[in-house]
């Protein structure tokens, strides 16, 4: 099949709603891992007619002090609501300034993460919390940082990260075997 | 102030997390019309950090059996998801084909509406519903083909419209009057 | 054959002077129609070379007193020429203002409807009358108002449509009929 | 007054149909100089409520033989059509291959020029010819081949041009001199 | 193969270092011709992963008082900087003005030849010269103004060039023989 | 003065050769700083006729094994090419994969590194390295991993960063502190 975006075109004659909908996205994902988080995506991957809409969103699950860990969508912002509970959550400025921009959300507060910029969120509560983004690319992409400089396939080379980082190798290759 | 897109640009070294953030959507909006439907907007106009970033969100609620009507909007596509109730919602692919491409939608489900194609939702359930959107502009904008077509002002010829929609001048000036 | 927007891509060593002409734009459209009107669209669709640069152009025809409907073009700008007549035109502004901005056009004059909002034209005189159009789009697309929300297939649930224009569904099924 | 793109943005409350029009464009220009042709433009400069919206119109005329010079436009494609008489018209791809992919048009054919490439038009009869044409963008902008590299204020440095059209000097001052 | 703008699109969980490096880029090009001016390109041609990615480089070498003869890219602006020796460069404006905005660049200066405009480079001095470039497309393509106009293939009519250039058609015939 | 992307517009009619040129991109960096490496920037702040161009370059001198740290450009690919020297560089895919795409460099060798990827070079020679690239924006924007995440102003909570480096909280403010 042709692809366009790295994704098969339909003929328009053909799209059905099925190509434009999605179910279960009221249900919590599995929070069970070293971050007490989980993303579930609603991207072209799930939702084919989302190709060249520049749109899609996600559903965020926070265990109790679950952390989304500092990322950033090359390819769109986000819009996030909280549906249930409390969030820590920021952004960071690019250089040279790095200004850290946070604030913590409550049930039905919004707040915008723009586009590139490394971000993260907290469940600052004792309850699970929940949170809906719109982002503005159908295919917004994630580059999580402790796992793109930290967790390569190969790993970048423990002397970049160790004078990069300012810290010792073996710090280095600590993190690393984490990831 | 120097504005762009229509709105002002504050400078970068001044900006703040409430330059970012909103509060309140977890409060239902007034369905007491004559449609049943409520639409809270999030955009550049609520959060000005939004200005150049290509997201908005929108809290739609729906009474029992309430219509949001036609509408399209200009400038963005719509990704939404049903946070309480069962929707039915659809969209009209343009000329010549002309199809209205539906479904019924539980808790959970997620819909895409192309940008500019005219759309519309409806409550099926007794009991009141609710849905999250985002769309992929800061500014949007909406059409809703009532009012546009049968409310504008001042209003468009009654004869015009007659031969637009096949019908007698009466029952133009009908539906003008409600608009 | 690969395709790009829909459209299929030639290979540039094997393009020729006709894949970028058309003929017979100085040919009237039949008119003989309920509207009194027709268009004669030179898209991508008519000329394959057009494809992905962003312009096309149409022909209308009007007869005495001819409407064409209020529309709109997704993907498009038009800015019009008259060439034989006398024309009313107007276009309707988006949500809440929906401001319909009119003029009375002479042989010579020149008007604008922006991307995404409906617009309209008619014959005011007792003579056939003829634009000539540019539109901002190889592809620009055509929703007609009355064919999208009364005439779409299958059709959109007289229901919705009575709540939406705040009418009987007796007048929407007479219009329903008609498309 | 603030400006986007080089012009002036109006508060959008305050436009009027004459942001949006123009008058005049069935007069002939005036074809009395030394190349026999005339155009009218009808850009973002004559119409302001063209700003952003990526459409233009001009009117061509041509004297007997009269010749548009060979020029592009950096930011548009033209699609012409034939109003009056016979042209003759070509556009020349870029390197390597130069190709001239050219044509004989009478009333009622259309031709496209590609953004971005050389291209010219002769009325090749012995009436006026007239045509109205398309452009891609509200400010097209026009490089006139001879205006640009044998006219530009100040010149050129003779040399370099001799050595580029690999001809004396002298041939390029006589050309120098005209423009 | 798939292509996109042209060019085939590898699968992502293929590709390689090597789809985005070139080498040689050291090397002098071979400035023996009759403008005394030789680029090396390195564009999406060269390096396949530069597809949709909006930028390439290319090395110009000149010899002493060499030339790169008037031209411009349709679709990059090229900023350039001097690795070895002294330029006179320039760019032309488009009309109605035509301002030649030119300057004398030393080693380690840096210009700026703006998308779609006309520019030229010329060695000032008695030894080799050599810039870097880069450009905002990974396809910029080039129209070099002589080969255009004085060298498509077939060759633009005579009688138009001579009205255009306002020059007897044996001095347009000279210049043609030569490309 | 107005600002169109955060930068001053010149009236075109006062643009002179100076707002397109820039001095001493041959002269080497500082690298006498932890990293052994220097960035001699040359975009929109130091040329202004770059704005809205789409491009820039910069000078790289990196001391022997001096470092560039990753880091990523939210608005633009880089092209590099070696003018000096040996150097290991790479980028690393974004989830789920995170592949290290890496290589050796040469004079003369050529590598890109895509829009939004984080990014690294080392010199992995004895002696001073250079290179210089090109940049997809005229703003291409940097974030550096480690100033980001451990140098943000104020600092991201320590607990935060512990669990999403799944280290210690006193190795966090180790590298906190650094930075």
């Amino acid at each position: 099949a042709v692809k366009l975006n790295g994704f098969a075109c339909k003929n328009p004659a053909w799209v059905q709603a099925n190509d434009f909908s999605f179910s279960g996205l009221h249900n919590p994902g599995n929070t069970g891992n070293p971050f007490g988080s989980a993303v579930t995506p609603v991207t072209v991957a799930q939702i084919p007619g989302l190709n060249t809409l520049g749109i899609s969103m996600v559903r965020i699950d926070y265990a109790p002090w679950g952390v989304v860990s500092p990322h950033y969508h090359p390819r769109a912002t986000e819009i996030l609501t909280v549906i249930e509970g409390s969030l820590e959550v920021g952004f960071i400025t690019s250089n040279p300034d790095n200004r850290l921009i946070s604030k913590i959300l409550q049930k039905g507060d919004v707040y915008v993460f723009p586009i590139g910029l490394v971000h993260f969120q907290r469940n600052i509560g004792h309850m699970n919390a929940v949170a809906i983004s719109g982002l503005s690319s159908q295919n917004p992409g994630v580059s999580t940082i402790a796992n793109v400089v930290f967790g390569s396939k190969p790993d970048i080379s423990t002397d970049i990260l160790a004078k990069a980082f300012q810290v010792d190798k073996n710090i280095v290759q600590q993190i690393q075997w984490r990831f």
